[in-house]
């Protein structure tokens, strides 16, 4: 049986994290892409679907193309972040259950149920979308994640060559600089949104 | 700036964590479940809006009823597991905003817009629903997530009282036996799901 993790491991996750709207001038490398992306992968998804598609903005060309799709409050934040992501959702994420969850023949579950496939692009690729936050933490990066955007045209501009994938959410990822952030915004006691039944 | 978490606190997290189909005859406490929603509910969401709401299943009676509406090969799980939780979503989490984020108008954001408000509650209820999982392990305890059950059932049997309110997910939540699980399905590659440009 694990113990939990150290209050400083604690804070960095969750406790003291916090998103950012500006970073330091420290560049992310592709190593650390690559290093986020082997611990957001080990994470659940129904069926082991891994519906997430990523595109990393590292180049500023790339940023800029992000940014230009973006809204205006986040521009400026993707131009200059060191770099920035794009999760997309894959709908057609069924073709690949043969080969990740070989044991059964869990692709004829979503044949010819758009609607099915759709929830469960949408449910399990945000899923992986905060193993993409909590991984960044954890590896010692700070993220900026945002809705902001214009979901149709990032469509258009990273994913035109993958027509069943969709834009879920963007972020930016660096080492967040303490002074673009903002007040904590409140967060609510047990009760508020739990029962114990 | 941030250091990677040790090798072991990523091993617990993500490497080495599995969802559980069975757990030791060890009790979870309420003390705990409070823990677990004082680590998830720090995690970001869109303008803070934390759709998520969440019924314990901590008693017999309660994680029976779960069972009861889900699919047959979890039903067993649900009620041999010390818990459980229903992960529901809000889809009038607006009406909380003034109170989340008190710095601006966020509800007239969402307010007529019906079709909005499910897909960020689903995305951002999503996004919660993964920082359960992480706070979970990183408290030292165990889960298994599940979306095999009958949505309207689990809507009519939890949230009867709350109409806005829809099941995202479940997930039973213990001290994890290793006997109970399957082989790690396989995780691909950087390359398969990830571009940088």
């Amino acid at each position: 049986m694990n113990m939990p993790l150290t209050d400083d491991a604690l804070d960095q996750l969750f406790r003291e994290a916090r998103t950012y709207n500006g970073y330091h001038d420290k560049p992310v490398t592709t190593d650390q892409l690559h290093a986020i992306w082997d611990l957001m992968k080990m994470g659940p998804t129904s069926a082991n679907m891994l519906p997430a598609r990523l595109v990393w903005c590292h180049s500023e060309e790339a940023r800029n193309k992000l940014a230009d799709c973006s809204a205006e409050g986040n521009q400026d934040k993707i131009r200059k972040a060191p770099a920035a992501v794009v999760i997309g959702m894959d709908q057609d994420f069924h073709d690949h259950l043969p080969e990740l969850f070989p044991h059964t023949d869990a692709k004829s579950w979503f044949e010819g149920d758009a609607e099915a496939r759709k929830v469960h692009a949408m449910r399990n690729s945000s899923l992986q979308g905060a193993y993409f936050i909590l991984a960044a933490r954890a590896l010692g990066l700070d993220t900026g994640p945002m809705s902001g955007f214009d979901n149709d045209a990032v469509d258009k501009a990273f994913f035109a060559d993958q027509p069943s994938v969709r834009s879920n959410f963007i972020s930016t990822l660096g080492y967040g600089d303490p002074e673009t952030i903002f007040e904590r915004s409140p967060r609510p006691e047990f009760g508020k949104f739990n029962k114990i039944i």
